[in-house]
């Protein structure tokens, strides 16, 4: 795996300038915050950076190369995880299959005014389409898995967590949520990850299985 | 990853007796030859055991740990491959969707006579299903992808090539084929690889990253 042009852009500013907080690489760079952000998650977990709260990141060295298994099981899922497509639960079975095919997903969330009740798949969709029910004027909420019977994962759940849930509950995707600190029964949809989004990370491991060194 | 109960005899038994066969090696355990040929294509391509054409299998030594990239790249797909669902091309659309939710996967293979000559994936069953055709008496061939538009991999491949191939071609899974010598126009389906079959391997490796040293 090597660095990206940012990800060495980065690494030249901190270690060159001394510790640097989260807006000012941002500034360097001429980005947003969080476009960084997996940037710099990926350079801590390589500990090529190191970060402390109030003093913010720092060069902390060079590092040749990193075991599959240790980055995978301390890498971040949000760094690799897809959009989510949401249907809101009154859309009707027809439409969510259109919406399945316009945006090449295998699943689809859906929601009631913004928090997540339910999930379909292609499998779901495939068994209502042979069923006897008008796909018009069936709303998805009649075929969907409810909550609480989905898996879910947060954005700071590990890429290797995510990977053995999948393989273990025998699905193809979870959502990645995110519970308001207020009001925690709200669920919110931030995320997607599927076994594509594993197959790729996989690839891009075998391609260059070592982290290059900085220097 | 650590090695089987089998693998573990078959390396003792090597060890202690010098050069065996696939076949004094399977006598040994009262297994078939076919039973264990996925156990010592992975002790050759650990280089624990070496093998040379008239001599057999001999130890070649310990060896502590290998990189994933190492053992991707040149791990036949044929070990972690699964079993392929087959219908034959006058089946019914409504058959081949009955037999995707009976035997659970997300691709079927199409034949004529034993020949591949399509596949049929969720997607392309719920396209059907949504359209105006009758699915009774619809022949699965109608709704299908042919060949020679269907990639396909052979036992010998890598699960890097493989897992490279679904990436890049955006798809779920591909056919594993074998071609008779005899009819090198005849295409055999002897298996299946999606990015489940990638996924379980991503979990196993990254629950022991060090193959464990033989003694």
């Amino acid at each position: 795996m090597k660095l990206t042009d940012t990800q060495r852009a980065i690494v030249e500013f901190v270690k060159d300038d001394g510790h640097k907080s989260q807006s000012e690489i941002a500034e360097m760079l001429g980005v947003a915050k969080s476009e960084i952000r997996g940037d710099l998650a990926l350079l801590t977990t390589l500990e090529i950076l190191g970060a402390r709260q109030e003093y913010g990141y720092y060069y902390q060295g060079k590092k040749n190369y990193i075991l599959f298994a240790e980055l995978l099981k301390s890498f971040p899922i949000e760094n690799i995880m897809s959009m989510p497509v949401i249907v809101e639960e009154r859309t009707s079975v027809y439409d969510a299959i259109v919406m399945m095919f316009l945006e090449n997903v295998g699943s689809i969330y859906i929601t009631k005014n913004g928090n997540l009740v339910g999930v379909v798949s292609r499998k779901d969709l495939l068994r209502a389409a042979i069923g006897t029910q008008d796909l018009n004027h069936t709303p998805v909420n009649v075929v969907m898995t409810r909550m609480p019977n989905i898996k879910t994962v947060e954005p700071e759940t590990s890429v290797f967590e995510c990977a053995k849930m999948l393989v273990e509950s025998q699905i193809d995707g979870v959502p990645v949520i995110e519970r308001d600190i207020n009001e925690p029964e709200i669920i919110r949809v931030v995320g997607r990850v599927t076994k594509t989004n594993i197959t790729n990370l996989f690839v891009r491991m075998g391609n260059d299985y070592f982290i290059e060194g900085m220097i």
